[in-house]
């Protein structure tokens, strides 16, 4: 059987585009003995995908050149010799950025049911992403009713999700966004109470905004960007306030540098705490479980921008990392 | 009654010296009903002056112009018309740089056993500082039996403690510490398993001196500084590293920037933590009780660098922060 992948072709240098991944056409060898055959129906793109593809340290190995890129995907199993995986089985798993992926189950985060929810929110909203926003949030976090959050990415896929479960939860949720049309979704997709719009303003501007929004302070800082936004947040940081350090691609070479945290920190008696959802990921059943009650209430909107075809994967991460995407990027097959 | 005071009568600009302060004598009113009144036999002297003379925004007000330098002390009440406390009684409390207090029991935070240990120990080893080690290190630093703990400013008053603490846990305590004299004294008296002087080395060189000492890498890290010092030991960071954020006096002018944190505590999902002795002074008693095993033990060495006279604070205030000290820094009255 012939299958389709994406690899990486080439390392950033230092941007991640289209032009890094090369589509390979191979032959599969018949299954062996305890694998099986998944046919991918859906592959996310996600901001991660940034440090995947580069040569430095960190919490996970680059993917090497030339192996298949690196990805979340939903699929079925069409063909299987494992006798916990039958055909028809929905699968959520590390499929990679290809038709077909051959497993033996240790790519798989779990089994999906298919009559619960669409299938690709699988790959969000009760998948990696709400997990992502779910631990972050309500295990580092730990929002109580009529505390401030701020949220960095408000409209993204993660972002979205932390804003509207603290907004379940009884607080004043405050998103920092990068477009009007980001603002807007903020406020009538995720319900955020306030919104800021951190490119229509700079510097000074972006504290009066958070100074309007958060007149209470903030308790709760979930940040996906770390840089001159987060130095922005921490100046209003109440006395105990948590936040978690869930991404940080708002360093950039002009931005390694920054005001020291260490004295906030201290006189405010805040903590920082770095999170990955990869130390969680056998914790997802549970995440999922809590996210489901929210889900079938509605209380968790979310969008997907949906490109057709194995070929548009790298297309839509250069566009998720350009931020013009509309909600969570997913490649259907 | 004639009671004697040291006053702050300038602000620091910036230098913290003995100029910034004036002796005052004045006659004390009679006691009124709820009050009693302290002879101060031990005045305390402590980095976090630099802090409360300062008049910038800090965990506490600064203390005013003209008003009693803020101090913790060891005393005995000599006259009372308060219920709670009796002539002869021994109190640890915040009664100033004066030889004598008047109270209503506010400013008290604890009776003191002067059978339990030496009078001066209570505002050190099985004060403040006792505790400040005790709860910095065990509560937010957390550390295991075989875990690395590095301290900075190993040789002062708080850090010498933190490591005898965590090598009496069965830690890697490795200390630094800004000379060889005071590195002998980490080594020879508060049993570090390994030292090293900042100043001896600069950049790259503290970072090679770090990978000798922790060849496991750093799980906790009790900071007393920032700065370029911490800057060095993150970069040894374990996964799941927690750091205890209890003083900043490295942050120099020179130094109010720094590489952002925010990656580092990312991948390796770490943890920093402000920590401030003034939220569990209500603990303080527990604490104490914590450490005085290790105390009757001879687990807990410490030194002490007296002098006499209540002239002399402002004088070993300005030794201390100079860093020119031999442990512990007291006036007797």
């Amino acid at each position: 059987m012939k299958n389709r992948k994406l690899v990486l072709a080439k390392r950033p240098d230092p941007t991640v585009d289209r032009g890094l991944f090369r589509l390979e056409e191979i032959e599969l060898s018949p299954l062996k003995e305890g694998q099986f055959l998944v046919r991918n129906l859906f592959l996310s793109v996600d901001p991660a995908m940034r440090g995947w593809v580069a040569d430095m340290p960190s919490y996970i190995p680059p993917v090497a050149l030339g192996e298949v890129m690196r990805s979340f995907a939903v699929g079925e199993v069409v063909e299987s010799r494992h006798p916990d995986y039958v055909t028809g089985d929905m699968l959520y798993g590390r499929f990679g950025w290809q038709e077909l992926a051959v497993s033996d189950g240790a790519d798989v985060e779990r089994k999906v049911d298919p009559q619960a929810a669409p299938l690709a929110a699988n790959l969000h909203v009760l998948g990696m992403t709400g997990a992502t926003a779910w631990f972050g949030l309500t295990e580092i976090g730990n929002p109580q009713s009529g505390e401030t959050v701020v949220v960095s990415t408000a409209a993204g896929a993660v972002g979205s999700m932390v804003g509207q479960i603290a907004k379940a939860r009884g607080c004043r949720t405050v998103g920092i966004t990068g477009s009007n049309d980001k603002a807007r979704r903020c406020r009538e997709e995720f319900g955020y109470d306030a919104v800021i719009n951190y490119k229509a303003c700079q510097g000074e501007d972006l504290s009066s905004g958070l100074a309007t929004a958060c007149p209470k302070g903030v308790d709760v800082y979930f940040d996906n960007v770390s840089g001159p936004i987060s130095d922005a947040v921490m100046g209003f940081f109440n006395v105990g306030a948590r936040m978690t350090v869930c991404g940080v691609i708002g360093i950039s070479p002009a931005h390694l540098s920054g005001p020291r945290v260490a004295r906030t920190l201290l006189v405010k008696r805040a903590r920082m705490q770095g999170f990955l959802i990869f130390d969680h990921m056998h914790r997802l059943s549970e995440a999922v479980e809590s996210l489901l009650p929210l889900f079938k209430a509605g209380k968790l909107n979310y969008s997907e921008e949906i490109y057709e075809g194995l070929e548009q994967a790298p297309v839509g991460l250069e566009n998720l990392l350009a931020g013009t995407n509309q909600g969570k990027v997913l490649v259907k097959l």
